[in-house]
C-alpha cells in the first residue's frame, strides 16, 4: 500500500495554478484534458518530492464549492484492488464504487473522507462479484 | 519542499482507528495526546511508506463535522518559513496564520484549501515582522 496523491476540486484552474505553482512552489507534473468529460486533471508535487502528489481535478462546467466539496480524497495504490476491498466489505465498510473494472474502487471514512483504491499496476481482468455489484451514494 | 501530511478531522477516534489501521490497513505511527488543548493527534501511514503520512485530529469535545471540516489541511515542510510565508505575501496571498513562532503558518487556496508550512527541523528565531502580524480569518 502506498501514498498516492490528495485529491482537491477547484473552480478556476489557472488561478489555482497560480496559486499552487507560481506561489507555493509545487510543480506540475502532468495534466489531462477530457473533452468528453469536460474536465481537467493537473498532478502537483513539491519539487524532488515527486511520488506524493496533489491532483487538482477542474470540472469545467461547475464554479465554486462549498459544504466541503473542495476536498476530494485521498488515494492509496494497494496490491490487490479485489482483496482490498474484499477485507473492506467483511469488516463492514461500504464499497461506494465496486471496482468494476478491476482497477478503482472508492469508500469512505467514518467522517465522509472519501478513500480511492487503486489497483497498483495493470487493473486486474474483471471478476464476479464486482462486476455486477451497483454503486452506492455517493463518494 | 517536501509533503508530510494530509489532515483529516475525527470525530470518533476509536472508530476511525478501526476504519483507518484495522480496515483500510494503514498503520499508527504515533499519537499525541493534548489534556490542555483537549484533542488527540494520531499520524498514520501506509506500512513502508511512513514518508506520507495523514494525521487524524480528535478534538474531544467536538462531534461531527460538515461544511467540510472534516478535510483539515495539507502540510508541507519548507527549508525557511519566513521566506515562504513573505514570497507567498508578496504574491498576495493572505498569511491567515503568521509564523509568530518561527515555525508554523497557514495559507488558503484559491478554493478554501488549508495549507500548512511547516519550518524543516527547528524553529528560526522570532523576528519582526511576523512576531507582531496578527492572525486573518480561519484556516
Amino acid at each position: 500500500m502506498k501514498y498516492l496523491h490528495t485529491m482537491v476540486r477547484v473552480s478556476d484552474l489557472e488561478q489555482s495554478l497560480d496559486f499552487y505553482c507560481n506561489k507555493l512552489g509545487l510543480r506540475e507534473l502532468r495534466r489531462h484534458d477530457h473533452e468528453a468529460g469536460r474536465f481537467t486533471l493537473v498532478f502537483l508535487a513539491a519539487p524532488g518530492d515527486e511520488m506524493a502528489q496533489v491532483e487538482l481535478t477542474h470540472n469545467w462546467d461547475e464554479s465554486g464549492y462549498d459544504g466541503g466539496r473542495n476536498f476530494g480524497h485521498l488515494a492509496y495504490a494497494v496490491e490487490d484492488i479485489y482483496e482490498a476491498c474484499q477485507r473492506l466489505m467483511d469488516a463492514g465498510v461500504t464499497i461506494n464504487r465496486p471496482p468494476r473494472d478491476g482497477r478503482m474502487a472508492f469508500v469512505r471514512s467514518p467522517d465522509g473522507i472519501s478513500i480511492e483504491l487503486l489497483q497498483r499496476g495493470q487493473a486486474l481482468p474483471p471478476r464476479e462479484p464486482w462486476t455486477s455489484m451497483p454503486n452506492v451514494g455517493q463518494w
